[in-house]
């Protein structure tokens, strides 16, 4: 019954933002509230094509789950926490956007990593595979199975164990999802430096296996940098403790990063202990638009150079992104029309400071005419209302069919070429090809869209865009990950050493592949 | 002959600050002068006991090298980058506290990635064992030889490859001085987020491979946040190149992360990538004197609290640690001899600003007595001078004999307590001991100093001070590293199932155990 209405739940919601696909109208909508709401518009999973007949996978060489392994999990873990029915299962087979569908039949839930663990013992013994899930908000494929793997679900491991107030470090299981995380910390005037669309639905131990990014890097830095400990558990079940809450540790290699960024093929995150920065007091959001891209850059230049260290965000949006937003979520820009957009973001201690670099910043921006126009939004429902545009342009791209997504990083002059260099590849073939993201961190959004998903669409896209990207020393996968739709063009960032070290590094830790196989390592 | 020189000059040079050992007193001295003064005391190294026969160590399985080796090794650099004189090759062969010694009869001057790679495929082929050194100014005896390893120095891979302005990304060979590639990227108006007293002689490819932590971790946080790119070379001579200049890269394992703290035993790092945020434009530096340990850390609560976004450093000295450098170095503390000191560092874009965030603190901190005494340094030379109190601690104690360092994170209330404790123990058979450090992060330098090298006195700190570290979920290194003097207490710190993994990826990247062997994992 809890997982009916789990499920229930999911499939009135975005997924990934937690919010009603069909969202309301309402520039003061405040967004505690839309996570309330719930929509008459029962909005159902798309089901698209099982992932290993559209991609044509051959079935690794793992045992099938037989009554006795069922037996097993229910004897360790309660009946209510071994999922077995199809309906309940469906939208942990298939990941949000309707890319890809696994056709798992169990799904377990442990609470704790001595759950895990058992349960990674059993499966390493009986060769069965696993898929590591998190708030499946991924967007590469990572975060579903691709044929019947086991589904370890991290939704009932969101305890958090214990924040200090003086030197910042959160520790907690990995199931808490991000935004109930952000929320427990803001009480000690703390937050999470990490922030993303999907934050009301993922959970924190899968942003750490798949290094989310998000809207903070340019002032907060990469998981990397932030994620103090980890507990992970290998396939053998074994567990490896790293949960320093110390900010400097030089003990031995730092095995933690293995498991940050991946993506639960190397063991399931159970715990992490993060350092939080101080909440802000003062924040503000500027809302720009701009008549070209070369503008986009000599603006970013100036936020870097006159906002210094109160830069918290700074983001880019394309005409076309926008008009998408605007035509199938029904929100509005808060200017005219643009051909680019630029959500400039400031959080300091001191809101008059605060405010003073960013009129001056403003002032000069609009006075050399390198932006044409702009808002400023300090009340924290305006804010949130701009975000949400910038947030949600996934999720409006899924109104308008099946979305070919592109994560990309691009030194800055290359940002938006790639862009129209694929309008013009690509033509009338599609609905839409727009561009949006984070340029703070030179990371690029190139999303395609066409009414259903087509091979020859996907043949004139790949491996062009991968291509142009190795060209200019960029990064096939800026934070998305590899998951399972960008493992086999890895070779375009990394070197063919380092993709052998890494099966190497594969082989030692799971040597029979079961930890969430078919993903992040390149099939040849 | 280019050789002697090279050592004459470090021979008269404190080789870690590389700063005459006896330093002129002068409160406005400049310290790029300092670096050029040459003093007519010339201070050889300590030539200390044999670190193999001081720690009863078993010779590993290598080769011994040949005229053969030697002949490759010529013909391979030419006969000026092979070092061969034992007079040359002390300084190499010993760490500048006089702590270890090895006895390398061969020094190798590598100028690049393909040379690196060329030495270690033929070494690793004669299982002739290596040891990395960057500018030899580690703390844990993790940069010298331990019997015969082949020294492998960076010192002529010093090239700056590229700076991006915009994205703030500098490249270069991992032989560059700190000091100088911070110099270098100043031009463009950036910094290197890493600042340490060893500045002006270590080497940015050891910092990385040390995980160096130093001053200004509580502002931009370790080099795993901020280097992006790392290439290494392994133990085959594989070269394993992850030089990504993008903010963002998640295709696959993060490799990089293997070679950031891993003191040279997984692979030598031959070129990084560097984020850099941009130069400050203002810096104020606040030297401020406490009663009581208390008062340190609220201090430090209300300037995370009030300073917020530009606090750059939060340093902590105890009253010994200042009559050390006092009385050793003839610098003088700028206000009365209190208990405790305290260095606050604030450093942003907007001086006004800062100003006033910095005197709004101070007057609340005098206000209510949490701080006794303090001073404000704005000007460059005064805040060097203040500076180098804090950074010539290490040096100051070494005048008195040998120093047993000891570098912990501990939780803040425990920080100070196991001064206290630790001078209880050792009573009047020690000279001094003594606290200071990162208070910000958490890291104190425990100091403690005997007329010479005493085993007694080992046995009455080690493995006290570790379990009293470990009992408070500190780390028994936080930015030093392990090691030789720290190895075999790694368990302190790390479980065993963390250990055992640690020793398999040695294993699979190093399967002769050729680089920087006795270093980091422990005996047994």
């Amino acid at each position: 019954m809890l997982m009916m209405r789990h499920f229930r739940m999911r499939a009135i919601k975005c997924p990934r933002t937690a919010l009603p696909l069909l969202y309301p109208s309402s520039q003061n909508a405040n967004r505690k509230k839309w996570h309330h709401i719930h929509s008459s518009a029962v909005t159902s999973y798309p089901r698209c094509e099982l992932t290993s007949v559209r991609y044509n996978v051959d079935r690794g060489k793992f045992s099938q789950v037989c009554q006795e392994d069922i037996d097993f999990f229910i004897n360790l873990l309660d009946r209510h926490r071994v999922v077995l029915e199809e309906s309940d299962l469906e939208g942990h087979n298939t990941d949000w956007l309707g890319m890809v569908r696994g056709a798992s039949s169990v799904l377990l839930k442990p609470r704790n990593t001595e759950e895990v663990s058992a349960v990674m013992n059993y499966c390493n013994q009986r060769t069965l595979a696993v898929c590591p899930q998190g708030g499946n908000t991924g967007l590469v494929g990572g975060s579903v199975p691709v044929f019947d793997e086991i589904i370890i679900s991290t939704s009932l491991m969101n305890e958090v164990e214990n924040v200090d107030k003086l030197s910042g470090v959160v520790t907690c299981q990995s199931g808490c999802v991000l935004e109930t995380l952000d929320q427990h910390v803001a009480e000690y005037g703390l937050m999470i430096p990490l922030d993303l669309g999907a934050k009301g639905s993922c959970h924190i131990g899968g942003n750490v296996s798949t290094n989310a990014g998000g809207l903070r890097v340019v002032r907060y830095g990469g998981l990397h940098g932030s994620v103090l400990g980890v507990e992970a558990v290998l396939a053998s079940g074994e567990v490896i403790n790293c949960m320093s809450a110390m900010k400097k540790d030089n003990t031995g290699y730092d095995l933690k990063h293995l498991f940050i960024g991946s993506e639960g093929t190397l063991g399931i995150v159970t715990k992490v202990a993060i350092s939080c920065p101080p909440r802000p007091k003062a924040v503000n959001l500027a809302f720009l638009g701009l008549q070209t891209f070369e503008d986009v850059l000599h603006t970013f230049r100036e936020a870097k150079a006159k906002l210094g260290e109160i830069l918290s965000s700074c983001e880019f949006i394309d005409r076309s992104s926008m008009e998408c937003v605007e035509l199938n979520l029904k929100l509005r820009a808060p200017i005219d029309p643009h051909p680019f957009y630029m959500l400039i973001e400031t959080s300091g201690s001191n809101s008059d400071h605060d405010e003073e670099k960013l009129n001056m910043f403003l002032e000069e921006s609009l006075g050399s005419g390198q932006v044409s126009d702009g808002t400023v939004a300090t009340e924290p429902s305006r804010m949130l209302y701009i975000w949400s545009i910038r947030e949600r342009i996934a999720e409006a791209l899924i109104h308008e069919g099946y979305t070919y997504k592109y994560d990309i990083s691009l030194p800055h002059k290359d940002f938006y070429r790639i862009v129209e260099n694929m309008k013009d590849r690509l033509g009338d073939s599609v609905i839409r090809c727009c561009g949006y993201g984070h340029i703070g961190d030179g990371n690029l959004h190139l999303n395609i869209v066409s009414k259903e998903f087509q091979r020859d669409i996907v043949n004139l896209i790949e491996p062009t865009v991968f291509e142009w990207t190795a060209e200019v020393s960029g990064s096939i996968s800026a934070e998305h990950g590899l998951g399972f739709k960008k493992r086999n063009y890895m070779h375009f960032s990394k070197s063919s050493n380092a993709i052998k070290l890494m099966k190497q590094m594969k082989m030692l830790m799971d040597p029979k592949g079961i930890l969430n196989p078919y993903k992040v390592l390149p099939e040849m």
